[in-house]
């Protein structure tokens, strides 16, 4: 059939199994052949193609409700609910979200993009329904990754007391982002291979009456021998004990299957936890065959080979540039140890990994645990690196202030994809974490202006024994410098003049740099000499040289990829305060509204951050510069 | 025996049970004189004396590690380590800290005042542990309550996942701060009646070769009926499944029981969960009896009454003043709903809970959860308020962002205990919510002078629709105003004046409009005319307002009980910034730095904002000031 026709998933009802397959098919055929132009989130997505058409013959979508868990994994439900004519724009700006949204689809009744919060979600929805008496199902579809997420596993615990029928679908695939850790990983496991499928509490109270040996001998604890046949024959007791009803595993792929058990859990009260088995990548080799995570999210690709269509990098990748810094390292100083959430391939510690397995500690996703077992690490004089992507640190901020830096401990935080991310977009960019550290007691927070200076900050990081200290990187690469051979140690504290300057001083640090160098450039060429200063330490600030700065009163102009409210440019507005200094100060940076998903530089542009933008601040802060520009 | 002779805790490897029994007595005698004054945390330490001296019995700290979770149950700990002679300053300013502080105490190893840390630290010590090849044991001890705290079972699956040994007490009261819910709940209460205590593995297997019946009959799935017996007869399959080692349920109060159970899992090999159950406030009636925590940390008390010695206040308590309001609106709205983590009673919620059963959850120790659950209660139309202490939204700061503020949903926020908290402490003082929520898009945050603008301020909140809406009100009491019989919308954005003045002016919200009051006063009598300006809008601020203050050019200070950095102050510099306004500001709040416990006065003292420090702020500000006092 024509995907593009597709207007809501009610055709669905009408269809055979043959006809399902057949759609199954032609689905699987156009993600492959779309994403290969525009990437995403390949794996996940043909992973759950029977999945997502199950739950929408048997459910009633949007009465029904469908909540995506991360939500990477919704572009099945995007064609099925009439958005498969903006799969070429997807991901980019003005298009196709890669994760659900709610401004798209009366389908999409939760967002997502971080993971674990659609069983929550779920039950603040049930707890709704069951006020409003109203009937609707409520179906959070959640990954075995994300279900070891705290907030899941407090979720979980709390569906359970309160019996809402809730139906978790826990969408079995083994491996998440990374292949999965964990115990529950373990009782997953073995759920997976216990074989045939029971569920059937019927045939159990059968059973447990035809067996009179073991129901005579031990009659007076009846209830716990059916307890233990419960557990003999049902599986899922894991589940079971937390309240749920288990059913499983399921082969998510086989339509008969699907919907035999979607539609007893349909009529089932209670909550229900069903254990749904897929195969991530299903149809297409490459991504079928991954045992890593690459095929996961990916950019485009040559469908027929699988090889990547890699934009041309200049250098080397930032992730790479700090978990290889850190390796060396780690041969010097064996207290150095790296733990990761669920990141080892996105945070490139795969390397890490190989050479020192014993120092190396992936702990699944759960941001919180990450960041406190670097916290008990640190109280033993040992030296933990956590990788940790910026968008996800948002999750331990408690873990951070609390444990961190409220003890004041030798943690170093790699702030992985800060800044703009790009194509994940309002739920992924990393903008927030200068304001939500930057008020923490203790905190020391870097970024680089390259690579270069990029390793010896971690050489800086991993060497600084007065308490937690933060290196931001951006998603992506650096720009290709000369790496020294020996690293250095930067001083705590201490700016860098890259470009002297006698009319005004641009601040930025990271990524802005370029741009403010090629401002600064073209400002020359009107006759206008503005320094530049590589503001690598973001907190503690430089205070010696912003006081010449404000000595030489001199107007500044801040630039950061990061929100203004609260962030550096106020860090120094507030020093400016302080210091009684009359200069007059310009802020840049990301304004108060979230930032959509698109190309990092379309985004830039839009926002009003850019080579021409800077020159144009210029000007409103030089009020004699346009003069100059008529005089040159 | 003397308790303030005692230098540490080797003097009880030579004690008998009889002696242990004696010394148990003191301790308690001595915990329930000395809190009669001081007040503490009564019910929690006197449920856990048996426990600690047990573990400090079996165990060699500060070799072996005994990370208390949450903190407030480690007196019995301190007055074992030497430090019995300061239960005199017990919670007051330099005095001795109620939670576990490592500068106190080479035996405090792990600094704790939230709760769900102890299992993650407890991994990263034992990952030190092994990798320098050491021996120590590490011993978390968690409530049951604790447990159910996401980070806590990310612990449980990861530790159980890597084997590591590691001797959880899992110290079984029933309740936490409030009677405990969940599903975990409802496992440990079947654990606790499952009667005898069984943990004697090599009895399990040649139970299981005595049973022939059994194990002829399914001999072919050998393994899964060593499995079902394990849950019949072992209990707590829940934490087995985890990988768990489960013993108990021990009674906590039983010398014997404890040595037994101790001696065994400090033998056994991996993580071992030993179930423990204690009776909160044992030995002394008022707290035993206690049912729904009133006991758990209380003021000053009458020994022989139990009557608590309250400070005589004007104004009815803060929490209830809102919690009195919700209800109020509940009445007319029947899309209210309240939920709270674990604080019921701190929040006052039990009139709302007892009028409206059905429309109040308290969902436990799961701040996450409970923030998450508010948004999708808002997708559905509802009006959720979340009450949660502002210390503890810290954790919840991702749900905040990317749930509730990045959906805009009609989320209302009680931050409860906002500002400086008192003899909590460091980790419990709310000074970073404005900082770490002034810079999400969408959320309003609002204070108010009074606990009459308090009542206007919540049904401006649940009336709101835009998205999410915060109030902060403080620990303690309002100002005993006259309360208005009809409540009112305050328009969103708008400050008040409640002073007029003309020299300049100060801008501040909540507690500190008081001492603003007092030093505009006597500044009047100095001949300063000071505006004093109830922001309690802190964002948005109120634009109109503060333009026409930059028009007048004077000066501002700003005062706010909450960190400067980033803060309410760094409002107001961001926006003279963006309007090019020249105004003198000077800021006052809470400088970079950990606050420590004491009296909420003292401690503002001691920082620096009193009246007097106000006055002197503004004879900085103003520099033709010193005339005028001299002048009048």
């Amino acid at each position: 059939m024509d995907l593009l026709s597709i207007k809501d998933p009610s055709f669905l009802k009408n269809l055979s199994n043959n006809e399902l397959e057949k759609l199954s098919a032609e689905i699987r055929q156009f993600l492959i052949e779309k994403l290969a132009n525009t990437g995403g989130h390949i794996g996940p997505n043909l992973g759950v193609v029977e999945l997502t058409i199950a739950l929408h013959k048997v459910f009633d979508s949007p009465k029904d409700k469908f909540l995506w868990d991360v939500g990477h994994q919704s572009y099945v439900h995007k064609i099925l609910t009439g958005r498969a004519d903006q799969f070429d724009t997807l991901r980019q700006y003005e298009g196709l979200c890669g994760f659900p949204k709610r401004c798209e689809s009366e389908h999409d009744v939760w967002e997502t993009g971080h993971s674990s919060t659609s069983l929550s979600a779920a039950m603040g929805m049930a707890i709704a329904r069951d006020l409003k008496k109203s009937k609707e199902h409520v179906i959070p579809i959640i990954g075995d990754g994300a279900l070891t997420g705290g907030m899941a596993l407090e979720a979980l615990n709390h569906i359970g007391h309160e019996k809402k029928d809730v139906i978790v679908v826990l969408n079995d695939n083994e491996m998440s982002i990374a292949p999965n850790v964990g115990a529950l990983h373990n009782i997953l496991g073995r759920l997976r291979t216990a074989g045939k499928y029971h569920w059937v509490k019927d045939e159990l109270e059968y059973l447990l009456k035809k067996i009179p040996a073991v129901g005579g001998k031990l009659a007076s604890t009846a209830e716990r021998v059916k307890d233990s046949l419960k557990y003999l024959l049902v599986s899922g007791v894991f589940f079971e004990e937390l309240g749920f009803t288990y059913l499983g595993p399921v082969d998510g792929h086989d339509y008969d299957n699907l919907f035999e058990n979607l539609q007893y859990a349909k009529k089932t009260s209670g909550p229900v936890l069903l254990h749904v088995i897929t195969k991530k990548g299903k149809g297409y080799q490459p991504a079928e065959t991954d045992t890593i995570g690459t095929w996961h999210g990916t950019g485009p690709y040559k469908i027929e080979t699988g090889d990547f269509v890699k934009p041309q990098a200049i250098g080397p990748a930032w992730s790479k540039v700090v978990s290889e810094t850190v390796r060396k390292l780690a041969r010097e100083d064996e207290r150095i140890v790296a733990i990761t959430p669920a990141m080892p391939v996105g945070s490139k510690l795969e390397a890490f990994a190989e050479e020192f397995p014993d120092r190396m500690f992936d702990v699944g996703i759960a941001e919180q645990h990450a960041a406190t077992v670097a916290a008990g690490l640190a109280t033993q004089d040992m030296k933990p690196f956590l990788a940790i992507y910026s968008t996800f640190l948002q999750r331990a901020y408690d873990q951070v202030v609390h444990d961190i830096c409220r003890q004041n401990l030798n943690v170093f935080i790699g702030i992985d994809r800060s800044g703009l991310v790009g194509a994940d977009g309002e739920t992924h960019q990393g903008v927030f974490d200068i304001a939500f550290l930057r008020h923490l007691p203790n905190m020391v927070i870097m970024m680089a202006k390259d690579e270069n200076e990029g390793q010896h900050l971690v050489n800086t990081a991993l060497k600084y024994n007065e308490g937690p200290i933060a290196l931001r990187y951006a998603r992506g690469n650096g720009i290709g410098v000369p790496m020294d051979e020996t690293l250095k140690e930067i001083p705590i504290g201490t700016w860098e003049v890259l470009k002297e300057g006698s009319d005004a001083v641009i601040l930025t640090f990271g990524t802005t740099i370029e741009m403010a160098m090629d401002a600064s450039s073209k400002l020359a060429e009107a006759g206008v000499s503005v320094r530049v200063v590589n503001a690598r330490f973001i907190k503690p600030m430089d205070e010696k040289m912003l006081k010449e700065i404000f000595a030489e009163g001199l107007p500044i102009l801040t630039i950061e990829e990061a929100v203004l409210q609260g962030g550096f440019g106020s860090a120094v507005l507030e020093f400016a305060q302080e210091n009684q200094a009359s200069s007059r100060i310009s802020r840049m940076g990301i304004p108060d509204r979230f930032i959509e998903h698109g190309s990092v530089s379309k985004l830039l542009e839009e926002i009003g951050m850019t080579t021409e933008n800077v020159v144009q601040k210029m000007n409103e802060l030089l009020p004699y510069q346009e003069k100059r520009v008529m005089r040159s």
